[in-house]
């Protein structure tokens, strides 16, 4: 299929690494949080492989923040997540489903305790901002909600500790992951989390101030010169071998985690209350009827996921794919998809109907990476 | 500037109607309520010329349905906005803006009673349904809050009404703008307001059941042929010219109501209460500091605005441009901004800083159609 252009106006947002992107030759875009996101540059095959093999600057901007603020921040984000972050600190951020009263997922982001009562949820595609202000709104908190002047660029790849040392002092090597350190740049400090959104490892930089963007860039395509650094983004091949979930494609609204794998961030304790928990702890007792799953098609490569693709045992409609991609490294197509609890162990005699025609599966225990 | 490709996902929806659309030979998407909107069939220039000359099909599915039904539902519809609901009913819509507590616009969308205690709200570019529902939920309201399987097909350009004759059978002429008829379609009918995204004249559909979509299409189509029915979509100079706003471009969260001329969609009453009316109220008592108006460029065809663009008083910034396009008919470049209240009456000397250099600029005091 031919690609279908983007147009671009002011309500699909520019970033603060906007006219980088652009200058690095970014070829297709995505809508994010109203906020552009790369997709390819080269192409998606170049791009998968330089990010398994060097480092790469991402713009995700598009994870905005959503700040809390005020005396009731922290009863606030507790409501919100089934996880427990009574005790979050200051040197840790955390992975944490927001669901509503049905435990469906509204979004899952990483949250930052960024001081004392003051909180940064770095959102997947979903307005939080209004979810959270129609809850503070409805139950008269204390509290701001807005989204802050925090644009996260990512450096991703195995080289990131590499080129985090030459840009900032630092040795990152026993950095845990989602642990959080100050990066110092130029008059200010930045949030630096070990984390990001592919398993080639890496940091996303909470970069405050739309002003230092353009140098921060920069300054890593300087000293990343020796490592090949190029610019990047999210790989939908990367992401899908990794068993990475991308709310939105494989998991929505009607979804809730425990179906999605997400159990071991809902806290079991029953002194949590939470939106949703009563639902939640229902279903974490009986188990889900249906799970996430990493799935191999065969056959040549698959053609693009738009919409899902059923899944089938003999006649019956037992799940659906949701993300898919050729593998160049493993030489055939990966996938993510939900499949009914019965039929969920390792097996390969389903079929899945793509837009090309029905390929048999096999579903894998775990991600491919 | 090159076009970029955009990257379809399940996470941008295709619509009940996207194979018609791709089969219709699109060329440009936007993205809005995570939905694929079509922004170009054969270009914006002759997709304008068409759309005011004869009628076009659109596939606007991504005006997204928001559904509250249950006991609460209409004290929560007339909680949302400041407009008075009270007494909608079940013949009319009503473009209804809503609100947070400080008085933001969240969106500007219309509202719709389908039945007593059940109402649907077909939404701009935002996550209206995560705010109704965090709202409720904060409240503890009895009702229901959900998207609903509903696709607004629109059918705009002059000859509208005579195309939608010799669909349903119904005369029209006489159906005023905002009223709502319920029109026959095989074994169901869709209400259909005389509404939409134009200023040349047409209709939506609600069509509640994406099952009816492909033949409801294809109907128009066939009963068009003699009218040079086109697939079409919003035309980015069209609305311009008639001043019809766009949430995310002209107006954002940061904006009120009162300074984005909607003030006449605000009750002055002080029986009538809502989120955000202790704000609004003082705003209408003061008036505005700033105002939307559209506003001529000088010189030849600007480029595509894809972020604010200043506007200057001398050396004094007073507002900024948001949409902008060259009209074919007037001519000349069309455009819609914000401008400081003692600079916005009818006048020329005042200037706008666009990506490609300054030019003269002139306040209109009306649209342009």
């Amino acid at each position: 299929m031919h690609t279908p252009g983007i147009s671009i106006t002011r309500r699909l947002r520019q970033t603060p690494f906007s006219k980088k992107v652009f200058g690095a030759g970014v070829s297709n875009f995505t809508v994010y949080n109203h906020m552009l996101l790369p997709t390819v540059f080269k192409s998606i095959e170049d791009d998968y492989h330089h990010l398994k093999s060097a480092v790469q600057v991402w713009d995700v901007s598009c994870e905005r923040q959503v700040e809390i603020v005020g005396r009731d921040a922290k009863k606030l984000v507790n409501l919100l997540t089934p996880r427990d972050l009574q005790n979050l600190s200051l040197d840790k951020c955390s992975y944490a489903p927001i669901t509503n009263i049905s435990g469906g997922i509204i979004n899952d982001p990483v949250i930052v305790k960024v001081e004392e009562d003051r909180y940064w949820i770095s959102i997947a595609d979903s307005d939080v901002l209004l979810w959270v202000s129609g809850i503070a709104t409805g139950l008269s908190l204390e509290v701001k909600i807005f989204e802050p002047d925090v644009s996260i660029l990512g450096i991703q790849g195995p080289l990131s500790n590499d080129l985090m040392k030459r840009v900032f002092g630092i040795d990152f090597e026993n950095i845990k992951l989602f642990s959080i350190v100050k990066v110092p740049f130029k008059d200010t400090n930045f949030i630096a989390a070990r984390s990001g959104y592919s398993k080639q490892g890496g940091f996303e930089i909470y970069v405050e101030g739309s002003i230092y963007a353009e140098d921060l860039w920069d300054t890593f395509f300087e000293a990343g010169k020796p490592l090949d650094v190029a610019a990047g983004c999210p790989n939908g091949i990367e992401r899908v071998e990794a068993g990475l979930l991308s709310y939105g494609n494989d998991m929505t609204i009607e979804n809730n985690p425990i179906e999605c794998g997400l159990e071991k961030f809902c806290s079991p304790l029953s002194e949590k209350s939470y939106i949703g928990d009563k639902v939640l702890r229902k279903i974490m007792k009986t188990g889900p009827d249906k799970i996430i799953k990493s799935i191999e098609i065969s056959g040549k490569p698959v053609p693009l996921c738009m919409e899902p693709w059923p899944l089938y045992f003999k006649d019956k409609k037992i799940g659906q794919i949701t993300s898919a991609a050729f593998s160049p490294n493993f030489q055939t197509n990966v996938s993510l998809g939900m499949i009914s609890i019965e039929y969920c162990n390792e097996r390969s005699d389903i079929n899945v109907r793509t837009p090309d025609g029905t390929r048999s599966a096999k579903i894998h225990e775990k991600s491919f990476i």
